[in-house]
């Protein structure tokens, strides 16, 4: 590790904590096995979730660095805990959806697993008082959450993150059918994406069941969801 | 008018009627004094609206022709009717904001009567049922409800309305809060702006008092609908 020591908790968040290091510019994360859905309003546990969590999430940074998309990763420390470069997140969440599922396939009434003509971009509203509401680009730029050329940086990278992460995953057996992004900002302005690449916050669908391996099992109650997340694990990192 | 006999009933929507026409490119539109609001839950007349929507929507879109964008408003038959274009409607609504109110309001957790740093314009998928829900350019392309060069085509006549009626507007001492409009295409394919232009799709609001010269009167129960209505139509049409 680099020599960085481990100082005060700085956050505690649904499914991480974040501390401070004795590098300004660096942050330690740490995953737990909390698992939470619908905004905060259930609440459980996934065991080995960190785990699964920290380790995917650190692979496929790593892999994205080398297409070229710039990440906070660092270096993991261990099982659970990733050293990451310290970044003020923008506050939109970025989804991108290749086939209708979820939130999509309720507000727009159209059956989950439809294939969409395009992959697609979206924005919510990180707030979780106002239950993350989706907003634009137009309204991002209008209340002055980022610049057009930060948007277009977000852009860009998130439909990047997605040809090569559809293309690596279906070589695993697994459908990328949608998925959670976060950026943040570096504090010399520089994009990364940030947070984390996980069965937390993306959907992933055998190719060949379609069955389920991330946390719509937890949100649905449909159970196997430590399984699942093994599985993953074992898929893309071969353990 | 043009030699076209008035036939039956098209269609009844929540303020105004269709009718078919002995042309069968050419429909007539009929003004009703019905109110709506809350997506349909509020129910509620409010006298006289009918002809005040059918002038200032007809006066609107003359003057919008004459700045290059296409309409369906064909002739003024009556007080309550117009003779319009026969379209197929993008299934789209249109909204344009100048200044946070409303939904957007709500939604962002912004104060009604801040400005926006730029003119935002959004769509909501025409769909009762599923409570005309906001949608994105992506979403609207995958799903295929339009092409990209009709999205385009729609995004780039709906900032020329804004921009023409802002300061039009102004000039009658009105400021344009945000407004929907709808787009329809002619049986060639070319998309003109359809629907209405009124204190029904419109929040228009003194410019010195700020106080509400459209159907928010209704929505939010504070009286003086009727007037209101009318004191428009004698800003805007000089009676």
């Amino acid at each position: 590790m680099a020599n960085v020591e481990k100082l005060e908790q700085l956050y505690e968040g649904k499914a991480k904590k974040v501390y401070k290091t004795s590098d300004p510019e660096l942050y330690i994360v740490e995953y737990k096995d909390d698992a939470t859905a619908l905004n905060g309003l259930k609440k459980g546990t996934i065991r080995g979730k960190g785990v699964v969590n920290n380790r995917m999430s650190n692979h496929m940074m790593r892999l994205l660095e080398k297409e070229g998309i710039p990440t906070h990763y660092v270096e993991e420390l261990s099982d659970r805990e990733t050293l990451v470069k310290k970044v003020s997140i923008v506050p939109l969440e970025v989804i991108i959806r290749n086939i209708a599922a979820g939130s999509f396939s309720k507000r727009y009434g159209v059956e989950e697993g439809t294939e969409l003509a395009i992959p697609t971009i979206e924005f919510s509203l990180k707030n979780d008082d106002l239950g993350d509401p989706m907003i634009n680009d137009y309204h991002a730029l209008a209340l002055r959450l980022c610049t057009e050329e930060e948007l277009n940086t977000i852009k860009k990278y998130a439909f990047a993150v997605n040809a090569f992460m559809k293309d690596y995953l279906l070589k695993a057996g697994v459908i990328l059918v949608d998925f959670k992004l976060e950026f943040g900002k570096l504090s010399d302005g520089t994009i990364v994406l940030a947070d984390e690449i996980s069965p937390d916050t993306c959907r992933f669908w055998d190719v060949k069941t379609h069955a389920h391996l991330d946390k719509d099992l937890f949100r649905r109650d449909l159970g196997g969801a430590e399984e699942a997340y093994q599985e993953m694990m074992k898929r893309l990192l071969g353990e």
